[in-house]
């Protein structure tokens, strides 16, 4: 079903309003970044987005399965040894005081597109080794553009950090341009993270999963 | 003479609503960007900007001196052998139709800025080798944020190119995400080409400017 011209100009108009709302916003709002999300997430772009993750076959196998990280027990991962993802894992959420989202089951693509992107996110910044100060998310942001093509939501956030910039804060651009050139960089020589089942991968060194995805820490 | 905090937030306001207004504008409109430069040009980023390309001798010397390219003669260029900067600019202006701007004089540090940087952007775009089209355009965004530390213009800029591609054209996000990584690293590696006075190498041939600026071509 193609989209009216006037259902898509609305659309337009409703991602644009919820970018400058984010523009405007502190960061860190979860409010105004789920209303983001909500305004990039057209039929379109996702039904593109899970095409293009599908050509890998890690990404068609996921679509098959929907792998899940489920429940993570943070205490029992930081008792693994300190080299594993989990042991990482664990030290980077309690360090950041962050707890794992519970998301509902995926009953179809679109909402196994959104609930794996939430759950590893924190995953994809132990992995990358990228931070989670505005630096190390402007990293992870043009790495996602990189790996996940299509995605509105994720180039949407790069453009805000950058309108912020322009308007409020020129003294930092050449950092933060070094960045998305540093997090597309990554990206672009790394295999593919999405669809990876992490939670059989908790004991795994993190420095051999890193050379297997060929991502190289700067 | 600090701004007021009311100033300050009224300059805010017109350089989004400036902004706003060419991500809503075809491309190439020369009035969306004369007033996104104008909302783009408050004395604290002049200042941090003249301040900055003052720290390398040529700029120290282009401010001192104000070198204007002044009157171009592109059938005298054309003449000049096929390997020089100045038949190969000639050529550029004539392929895409354009004519060197006549600038006004420069009276001040703020007006030589201005004018240097809008008459030599097509040397610019000759010498870096980035085309005319809108990937060529980017590269060379990303090429003066580099080197124009302090300008809200060229990253506001990229931003709306950016911003386009969120809302309008998703498709093109890996095309212009490269092009942004390709200007910003060639501008990383070259010399400054602030305050160059270009007239004077004209009969130069190009390769061999591009070998002393350590301009790699892609």
């Amino acid at each position: 079903m193609t989209e009216s011209l006037d259902a898509k100009q609305k659309r337009e108009e409703a991602l644009l309003s919820a970018f400058l709302e984010m523009v405007r916003s502190p960061d860190g709002d979860f409010g105004v970044i789920d209303r983001l999300a909500a305004a990039s997430a057209d039929l379109e772009s996702l039904q593109l987005m899970i095409q293009s993750l599908s050509r890998h076959p890690q990404g068609k196998l996921a679509f098959a399965t929907y792998p899940r990280v489920g429940v993570v027990d943070l205490e029992q991962l930081a008792l693994l040894p300190s080299h594993t993802l989990g042991y990482t894992y664990a030290q980077h959420m309690i360090k950041n005081n962050l707890k794992p989202l519970q998301m509902k089951p995926s009953n179809n693509d679109y909402e196994f597109l959104g609930a794996h992107i939430t759950e590893t996110h924190d995953i994809w910044h132990v992995i990358t080794g990228f931070e989670t100060n505005i630096i190390g998310e402007i990293q992870l942001e043009a790495f996602y553009v990189s790996q996940m093509r299509f995605s509105r939501f994720w180039l949407a956030l790069i453009t805000k950090n950058l309108l912020k910039t322009v308007v409020y804060d020129i003294e930092r651009s050449t950092e933060y341009m070094d960045a998305i050139a540093q997090g597309w960089l990554l990206a672009k020589h790394a295999q593919p993270l999405f669809g990876i089942d992490w939670k059989l991968l908790w004991e795994k060194p993190l420095t051999e999963l890193r050379d297997s995805l060929n991502i190289k820490i700067l």
